[in-house]
């Protein structure tokens, strides 16, 4: 059986308070890492439909500044299930300026000892979904590699 | 001017209390990535001297759980300086277990109205102090090569 | 000038964790308010397009307990504007269970001094739109004349 | 047995901290939702004697801001008890100014699953006691009627 | 002109929640601490009708363990006006146990500078209040000589 | 078998961040005695290998303000074991400046039921190690006496 990978999203908006941020009333790092770990979390279980824990974070680039009374939207979907591990891509904006884009936190899926155990593997519902399921794929599969060369030519 | 390069240090010691966990008593990501970007920003805070804000997270993979009573050590030291930019190393462990290896954090130097601003070059204690960071600017440098390829191919 | 209701919305996605917990694992009511307050300032705040502050909050009934790891939904949308206020009306769900439905959360609009001043009166899109809206007015005026009502004959 | 309905009172006093607060320094809703929560589970946790949940709340009018800074009394007592739950009367003041006057929090007695379980009927030590506990009995029962009144007019 | 003692009292209940345990589910140390602190911060503010800042802390000792779910009452008041300080005496107590008796955490008077300045000395409403305050005088003497012949002996 | 005593040492560096502070921008007491505990906490399960709960605090006593934006250093290490408790030094530094020097948080050795439990004798690397843990020994007794002392002379 397979999951319709749309499944595997979720939306949250926030209102940077003072508690979130530092001395120069800009937003933490750390605090918006917290929210965005959570909102993927939410999209990871839902698709997953049981426990999951954190793996990994990956390409978090902030663009631009977040002060204290912004208001944040944070949306996060799935964009590669592996044979336990669940990639969500999460993007911040505020009003209409884009704070992070295509932030990856992948989760991996654990039974109730915290072992790791095979997630379902996803359906598409359009053309469109499959195709971009794909090239991030591709994307990893390069990135991977890439990133084993650099280790051996440095 | 230059500044040594290992004032640009931090550690803290943690305890993971309910608090900071999910509902099967491991760490909620988002709260160990908020205690990272805590101690790589003091690192980054004591080298430039002045007012820095995070840019970017790369290479965080979480390899061992952590669960509730643990304690954590995070250790940051700085890895690279560019001309207005610091990036800081992010190292996790608990007892003698790795957490957390080589985590990068990005901060930017900035000045009261969040302008980036030049950061003092760094300068060596020891030719090993030297080789590592030389051979970490070459590491990036492959990396951002790779990632455009990647972005092309796929 | 008009501004159409519609602006006035936000959603905010969360999983409900110990931390925000009684001692028997369902969730602190409390921390529900607050999350709910959070959600419908947001939802003022893109439509006054300044600063709000809470005045009332009314018809908050819970319906089905909230246990730890439960992802919870908080959807508020605009009910009706005053001369200076905003009334927001919040849902909350959980997976398709209804938690909270039809509390009411009202604004007022403020000035950098904190007084009230005027807000934009709304334009509404759709016939439908309009009638909820209306309805909302005539159901506030019975509930207030009723309840002077109560304080007279108790 | 019937117990003394004074038994059911709690205060809490609060400063208002930065950690409070919205970004233009006057306290975030919430957070003070949030307190009144608290303070009223205490009051019904101490008359019930085990374990309580807010299922409702209502008539919450912030008559005046409080500040970052200001000093602040939330007193809490019980007004009515129904078969199952125990309606607390929430007031909060600040020096001598009144924030919050006759706000509602209602609990129900629950039992280790969860389910609602009965609650011990009062006894009253002062006439005075028994007819304010009588009169909030009359007014409850006519908000009821007057709120089926206006969904049925609107 | 003097100022009454008794102004400076606070009281303060509250529930021990999961977020505020350690991992064997009593209260952590740290938590408890930073509860009293503010009770007895808001003694000295009210006394001193402005700014005051925590100095010191003494005494501080654990009688018997608090656990997730206790309800738990902080009490204070004030036992000493030095020319800029303000000492508060902090008890807690668990339905009928004693948690904490006469722990002391002394204030200073501060202006917007943060610099010490002096407080207004205090009058007394009964023979007691007074006979009280001389008590702790003189075994604060008693305690600070005492404490210099051990540094010196050991 | 005895245990090294330089076992029982941990740091932990923090910002001071807005969330931690009063109205005045100065770091708030509880929140500095909450991190002071949690250090002295760590070195103190360290050395103890199991659960520990504070037991008291003792002259903690802030000689210099920290404000918002300033970087601290809390270190604690072990300087008495009893038979079932442990004294814990912590020390807190912000650059340069000695912000407490000296106070003592003591914990109580338990096991799974709470009940203290006896905890292992200390061996010592230097005779510096061990003088030092024997003066400690005596200012303890000393201090004790005298308290007795200025309880009853008062």
């Amino acid at each position: 059986m397979l999951r319709n990978i749309s499944l595997g999203t979720a939306v949250s908006e926030k209102v940077v308070l003072p508690n979130d941020t530092n001395h120069y009333s800009t937003i933490f790092g750390g605090t918006l890492l917290a929210w965005m770990d959570s909102t993927a979390f939410i999209a990871a279980r839902k698709y997953a439909g049981n426990d999951v824990v954190t793996v990994s974070v990956d390409n978090v680039v902030f663009r631009s500044p977040l002060n204290v009374g912004d208001i944040v939207k944070i949306s996060s979907h799935i964009t590669f299930i592996g044979n336990t591990s669940i990639e969500v891509c999460v993007d911040v904006t505020s009003e209409k300026r884009k704070i992070i884009e295509n932030a990856y936190f992948t989760f991996v899926n654990v039974d109730k000892d915290g072992k790791s155990i095979p997630v379902v593997q996803p359906s598409f519902k359009t053309k469109e979904e499959k195709e971009i399921y794909d090239m991030r794929k591709k994307q990893k599969e390069c990135k991977k590699q890439a990133e084993r060369l650099c280790l051996i030519s440095s």
